[in-house]
């Protein structure tokens, strides 16, 4: 454990907010937790400072280690570290959980201080641009007034975007990864039928299944099953799996048969046991209903004209999802109000799952766009 | 109801076969009947039959009505008809329901003389191969050495092309249409899941819910949901529901909030009332199963000598599920061994479901192919 490109062994902390949190949907949180964790050291002019938004089952838990004999490490730990193309000797680098999230910052698991029982269904539907209000509150808790880059993949991406948006002063860079301006149909599709197994599932109990000591685990199960097929591309599991037998031969039956369904249910199953399903409800949501777009009818190129960031956008050509020609509608529409903009569209066999592997093309993009950025006084 | 181009009231058969029949997994059916219907007339030596083979969800009733006041024709009515493509004025077509099915043959909510209750779980899986044997002996039955041509659309198109290899005598023409040599690792992913969404229902019961008065509903629901979205191209529900809303309003809920949604749960709902579950998981197993090339170790060319018949084949362009290049191995594989081929690669918004659509280009290639085959003796 002594990787001298590891942040090491991290601890999450908790910041506690009183003041109450205006919904975009109308709803109030009287007051609410953020967890979040934090890799590198702040500068002395707070100059340095780099936000990590995670994507639908993301964490604040980006990158290090529990304790010495943690087997798995934060979600981009191959990207944050010492010397990694987020270097956090140089940056100070902030991951947190959202609101509604099921990691320790208020949501849909825990106490509604009302009650004293868990929040359940009454927990409130939440979006980008209400996590992006809550982030924005826990810098001003850590003394943050602007970041020197605001990175995120996937939904993590979208709320990168709205910082430019709503918050141009306090944001110097976008890195916006395997992103959209919005969901096409068939996402929120996808999206739609995920939030049915769950609903559907009779231990979900209309949201307050954890009153009853259960949770809808089948649905879960299968919401995440089919997450995986969509996050991998169709060549990615030809090439992982093909059509490979489990077992020696045939079976015809309705049991594992092909190496793929052994995968998927194992992923299925593992996802049921730890995520909550309130949570995964609105994180899908919360996709669904990001369209910063849809205030001037449609047109993007209106809305980012709003932005002062400069933008760093990625795509991965396997990725049909999130493909590159939704990453090319923000760069055009970014282009439209002459911002300063760098894409890359990459090739990549992973799918959607490229924005989190190690691929070298694609870290060293990010680390030469970090590098370049310059910031205030060191420490 | 007097539509000249409609093959009008037609009225299913079922032919009883008492020769036990041995299925590729090894189980044995002592008995089975075959529901079918049949458009046109045969004419004197039996040489203008055309044999259509139904996809996962298809039946025995591909055209005509069953009363003059019927909302749906069968569902190929577009296709089949006096003066449609597949013209009933010359042509004497069959429709069959495969065994397994849900609509009258042999399946698994039909009683098991054996045990005097349905047979659930304890019908067999069949296969690809198994369906094409038990249409053999309809023909046989029918009086018929040899088909004019054998047709089918995804599933069904899998069954033409081995109608090609296993009774090369006994078809002059094969319309291999939206179909592929084998499912992706992603196909059968997404069938996976589907399947899973069935078991795990808790009305599943092992598969056998009859007996408990129930059926598993929701897995039903969740898996053709699942399926409509493979069936569609994301262009194609771009432009028929794009990001509509359903009511005036965002309403920050789980509830139908986006017209697609409304879409999906009608077809999962109106689905789950009709089909058989049981028969879902057959369904989509046979198409897992299917592979001829396995048996000369993935060398499709090798398997397809043994094909004498004339091949159309059919494929459509935003048809990401039975994608293009699947059908361009079969082409490429049928020229390998000088066979007659002709390939038409049709530019389709509809994705897969395109095979279904009364596109005139597709229906003139197809019209054309038909007229240009020749048989013997007229009636």
């Amino acid at each position: 454990m002594s990787d001298s490109s590891s942040v090491g062994i991290v601890t999450p902390q908790t910041a506690h907010f009183s003041e109450p949190l205006s919904l975009k949907s109308g709803a109030m949180l009287a007051e609410y937790d953020l967890v979040y964790e934090t890799y590198g050291t702040l500068n002395a002019d707070k100059s340095n400072a780099v936000l990590i938004c995670h994507a639908l089952s993301g964490t604040h838990h980006v990158a290090g280690r529990y304790s010495e004999d943690d087997k798995y490490p934060g979600w981009w730990d191959n990207m944050i570290g010492p010397g990694k193309p987020l270097d956090t000797n140089r940056f100070f680098v902030i991951g947190v959980n959202n609101l509604g999230g099921c990691h320790g910052s208020t949501g849909p698991r825990t106490i509604n201080p009302a009650t004293g029982k868990p929040w359940g269904s009454a927990f409130p539907v939440v979006t980008v641009d209400d996590w992006v209000v809550s982030q924005a509150r826990l810098a001003d808790h850590l003394g943050i007034h602007s970041f020197a880059a605001i990175i995120g993949g996937s939904l993590g991406g979208m709320q990168a975007m709205q910082w430019a948006l709503v918050y141009p002063e306090r944001i110097k860079n976008a890195l916006v990864i395997a992103a959209a301006p919005n969901l096409t149909a068939q996402n929120m599709a996808f999206n739609e039928v995920a939030r049915q197994a769950i609903i559907t599932d009779p231990e979900f109990h209309a949201g307050d299944y954890y009153e009853h000591g259960v949770v809808p685990r089948r649905g879960l199960r299968i919401a995440r099953m089919l997450g995986h097929i969509t996050y991998l591309s169709d060549d990615a599991m030809g090439a992982k799996f093909g059509r490979k037998l489990k077992h020696d031969e045939v079976r015809y039956g309705f049991d594992v048969e092909f190496e793929m369904e052994s995968y998927l249910r194992y992923q299925g199953d593992k996802f049921a046991e730890t995520f909550d399903a309130n949570t995964y409800l609105r994180m899908t949501r919360a996709l669904d209903y990001f369209d910063p777009a849809a205030e001037s009818g449609g047109d993007l190129s209106a809305v980012l004209g709003k932005a002062t960031a400069d933008f760093l956008v990625i795509s991965f050509t396997s990725d049909w999802r999130f493909s590159p020609g939704r990453s090319r509608e923000i760069v055009k529409a970014l282009l439209d109000n002459e911002l300063t903009v760098s894409y890359a569209e990459l090739t990549a066999a992973h799918g959607h799952d490229a924005f989190l592997m190690p691929d070298p093309h694609y870290h060293a993009i990010v680390r030469a766009y970090l590098e370049n950025i310059e910031f205030g006084k060191t420490q």
